[in-house]
């Protein structure tokens, strides 16, 4: 059995993503399931050093991944030859500059969303790394979910006739923190701290429609704080200041309308926390996380506007289910393997940093949106 | 007993909705029940006459409503100082002319919506009437559904708390008309004909919005004509012009969201065609044409973004029903009802002519906004 | 990892509840799970010693245990500096000469309910301990409790409006041990042993309604020997002579009327052995020991009293459950903790002496309402 | 076949309960059906004349009753010895001198409860028709509703062994009359328009124990008036004074305990609005107004107090229904023909005017118990 041992400088994996989804449910266990069996006998093998700025957080974390390196100064990573790809997961504050040594020391770069602060320095790395000619990678991990590769594969099969719209519904009531603990972290909601729902999923919304249903050509944002008050971790009071919903409208380059909302302030009335309804010519589809249910052209009831009465048809029960076309993998592992497979075997892929650089821009697009109150062209990156 | 009779010029019985909502369950049915009983010994009854172009229709019709006097001649009505109330129920474009005649003629006006085809028009009848001092009202009839009104109540007693956003979702699938026979007339896809949703539905947005959630201010609207391939009542293809859909946001002066999409080309993932998801501080609400379901801020459920398993919240069975809490009258008669108290006993009525040019003017402002890609400032109708 | 050791001195632990909440599922579990975890680098391990009469059984359940260390000479243990709390568990009657010794050794006191046979008493234990400057605490279990927590909850965020009145229903029944055997000790229905269900639940209710609802001002009680033939558990006919039922009635400060029944000759006809039914402006609520549903004003049905027909409205189905909040650990273990952490780092507490000597008060409040025939106004305790 | 005719003078037919329940369910269903067959070949018809004050009103109900005499004199009537049965549903404060000037006419008396506005008056009126020898009855129609009947022949069967208590739930929430319809008339808030749920309640709650547990023998009552603020048929808002909630204890002459809770402000987690849970020696019951589900002492699970972990017993689930014994006729029908056999067959009838009165003396000394904040023994009438 031919090994391909793989060094990988993991930067910032005692943060929440980094640690549970790129380390224990992507890296880690590629390890333990004995690598990427690329063919009868070949197999790729990660082999990590776990790099972070608080020795006991890190030193923990090592030994629950089961007994891995790992180290503090991560110049010195960069500068061994060991080590081919450099992984961040830092803040997104730490990110373009580390990626940016990462890349003059000829590393691979893989690394988590938003890529950068700004679409400008998003452009910057992409442009670097290709001139470079490493491999490089951001994350995009919604189009492994079970629901969207069932959409894809929905699309594939022509299910849809034309597709002429898409709602996305995206959200959840997060706790305000004074009674209920919270379920997302209290930085969230504060502008200088990166906060805000748009530059959260928007990044995700471009990626998704892009690859979905045609590249964006243009954007309709409203933002919005809704619950001003807020508790945090520690149970103060503090001002909210950033979005905490944005009301968004796509265009696509096929046409496609996608009304996307995204909400941290609304009660679910849906089976799934995003859901995606899809109205094709020759069926429609409710796409969710991992489920899915499509209704076609021939079993469309005869809706009729009669208020006066209770509505005599079930609409609810006339979407069948998509059954699970195969066991699905965590999407990030999914991710990793893929990368790793195009660094190793020059297989292509697609989803890079210039790809990432788009969902940085589509936040700032819907940010100036919402400023101008109006709809905005979204421009080809240079 | 004490009867007060009113006689009724009712003009255009011949359409769908003249006929069935306001002669047959409203005005006949009025009659039938023995008029409207405003204290123990008094009553309003309504005397009404069928106004029409075609003859043969207008005998049937009378004839059904319970032998009813009909005429062609409407102008011989208007001198006839019998009949102190004109209704016009027939096609936009007559309806303008047809007021300010009866107006001159001194007549009380009630009619359907929208009561001109443009806002200019819309508030030059409401002044002529203010002026000449009739009585004068429109059709808001949604305000009456059971499922509107629950909401209100939920209003009025505080359910919600602070409302922070509304999303109403509206439509169905109209039917192409080459296989299956249109569920609407074929006209409402036609733009010469007066066709296109904004028109037809922004109207009805505009007052429930402004009657439920304050006053509109802004408004940004998207259309779309997203099937152009129809078949018309006859079976012969046409191209269907004029928008079939329609993605709008509107902000109040209380500054709620109401993010409204319409749309006669989506299949219906929801338990009626129309349904408004309101999301306040102290609670959510779903109210449809008929029903409505809460959920309380206790009641919410822990929502944790976890896409790697099945979500184990169950949130459809996180609602608790409304009950209903009286029974329910036709929302036409209601305000039938309302509008000849107004008429006989003086008795306040604030759905007028006015009010009415306010959602001719937001339809107006939804194309402007479409054709101008912005949003726009909804300004005071003088 | 700074470790802060806390010797303990337990007493009475061979008993039912000394043995199973207190050190099984209290102290040794959380010896067990590594000490009470007070910040990043700090914990609190006890450090107990079991203390009691019968040395085999001591012996036996020291094992069980964990293989801790065990004493039959309690003098000599108070004595020894390493134990700076002094629990106790033993019956009543022991309780408050076994306190005083420990308090003038200088130690911090820790005990079950009741704390004394008398409210003099209790009171005298509490004042010695505030006079001595130790900490003191007393059971006060129910309050942790998942349900009870729950309905705090529901109280914090408001959504009763104004709380209207209150009614606790505890019981069961408990056999009487002729053919069944029994699930309480004989000596609960002997008044010479210290039984009674009033001497038994109003410490409960003491704290339960005053924390909740407001302090107790008045009380009305009527207790009860309804089954008078009972078989101890030696199967021996004995005559039960104390109180097995109690029906009492409190008012709080706030004017919440607040009526407990508590029995153990009742059938169970509801969801657990113990609910109370709390009606408020804005909605009510039905809480349990561990479970919690709500109706709020807005789904409240249209009860109408009509005996002719069969109630058209089902009732049962108008409540909704009310989600787990976060995870709930053992309610003594909760206590437990809470007081170690006053001992070590001078947390607040406010479950001492002296809250405790309130709930004997009530008892013998209870009684002598019983007794009189009368309401009682509850004096404050000096 | 013997028709035994019987003029029947029913006086306040106009008010809701003597039209609906007396004059329609129950004398004019008796006409209908052809009187009451009291053997093959004799029946007894009631002849009754319809007085009122209101002439509109009386000839409206006298119509829809089938055509019956009316007057607005009654004197007259009394005067006409073709009527022998004196029926009177006035409101109470006219009952007593009406009921008088019938007994001085000869007539014998039918009426509503409560019988008097005061024990005094209620046994005065008693003793009149007593010394005069005329037959005479009062409302007590609970008693033959099919749940109360059930529970009546559980006791006859002896199924509970010895009964021990009995707890009663009465209540529903009344609306406040802002945002819903009232369910019940706005005086039964008002003090002054004789309002109150003790006075309400309590004489109904007196023959219910009487009859079913024992006369009773002492009482301690809590009043209240929870909602304070109200809207009146009118819509206009008022002062609730009267008691809207009552917390009563009972002792009935067999040593039963009754606890007795009533309230219009109270959200229904019941099977129906009125409920008695009776625990024996031998068996358990609930019963509503309609139904009854058993719990034998063989069927009794093992209730074990361990908050510690979610009850594994389903307590509901150990209830079994009591079948139909038999189809039931209307409660106020069934006691208006044993009314009728009564006077027209001489057989023997215990639901007499001096049982009303006990009703009356319950509600006074319920009141007095809550003045005095002391039990009180139920003294013998006189």
């Amino acid at each position: 059995m031919k090994e391909h041992r793989v060094g990988i400088i993991m930067n910032g994996v005692t943060g929440r993503m980094g640690k549970n989804q790129h380390l224990m449910r992507s890296v880690a266990a590629i390890i333990r399931k004995g690598g990427v069996r690329v063919s009868d006998d070949e197999i790729i093998m990660p082999d990590p050093v776990l790099v972070g700025r608080n020795e006991n957080k890190l030193k923990t974390i090592a030994e629950e991944a089961g007994g891995l390196p790992w180290s503090t100064d991560c110049d010195a990573l960069l500068a061994d030859p060991k080590y081919s790809i450099y992984f961040d997961a830092q803040t997104t504050q730490r990110r373009a500059e580390a990626v940016k040594k990462a890349v003059a020391a000829g590393k691979h770069i893989y690394c988590e969303k938003p890529t950068a602060e700004s679409s400008e320095q998003a452009m910057e790395i992409a442009r670097l790394a290709e001139n470079a000619g490493v491999c490089n990678g951001a994350v995009q991990d919604k189009l492994w979910l079970p629901g969207l590769r069932k959409l894809q594969h929905l699309i594939d099969k022509g299910f849809f006739g034309e597709i002429l719209s898409v709602r996305g519904e995206f959200g959840y009531w997060v706790f305000e923190g004074q009674y209920e603990s919270l379920q997302r972290p209290s930085w969230n909601y504060r502008k200088a701290d990166g906060g805000g729902i748009i530059v959260d999923m928007l990044c995700h919304w471009r990626y998704v429609v892009d690859n979905l249903f045609g590249n964006i050509t243009s954007i309709s944002c409203l933002g919005a704080t809704h619950v001003p008050r807020r508790w945090d971790e520690a149970g103060r009071e503090y001002y909210a200041d950033s979005d905490d919903a944005a009301y968004a409208t796509f265009v696509t380059e096929k046409g496609i309308v996608c009304q996307f909302n995204s909400s941290w302030c609304t009660r679910v009335n849906r089976d799934e926390l995003f859901e995606m309804h899809v109205d094709g010519t020759r069926g429609s589809a409710v796409c969710g996380l991992r489920k899915a249910k499509v209704q076609s052209s021939v079993s469309t009831p005869r809706a009729v506007w009669n208020p006066d009465i209770d509505d005599p048809n079930d609409y609810r029960n006339g979407w069948m289910s998509v059954p699970d076309i195969e066991s699905c993998d965590n999407a990030f592992k999914v991710q990793w393997e893929l990368f790793l497979r195009h660094v190793v075997l020059g297989e292509p892929y697609r989803w890079t940093l210039r790809e990432a650089a788009k969902g940085v821009q589509l936040a700032e697009l819907g940010i100036e949106s919402w400023n101008k109150r109006a709809w905005l062209d979204v421009p080809e990156l240079k």
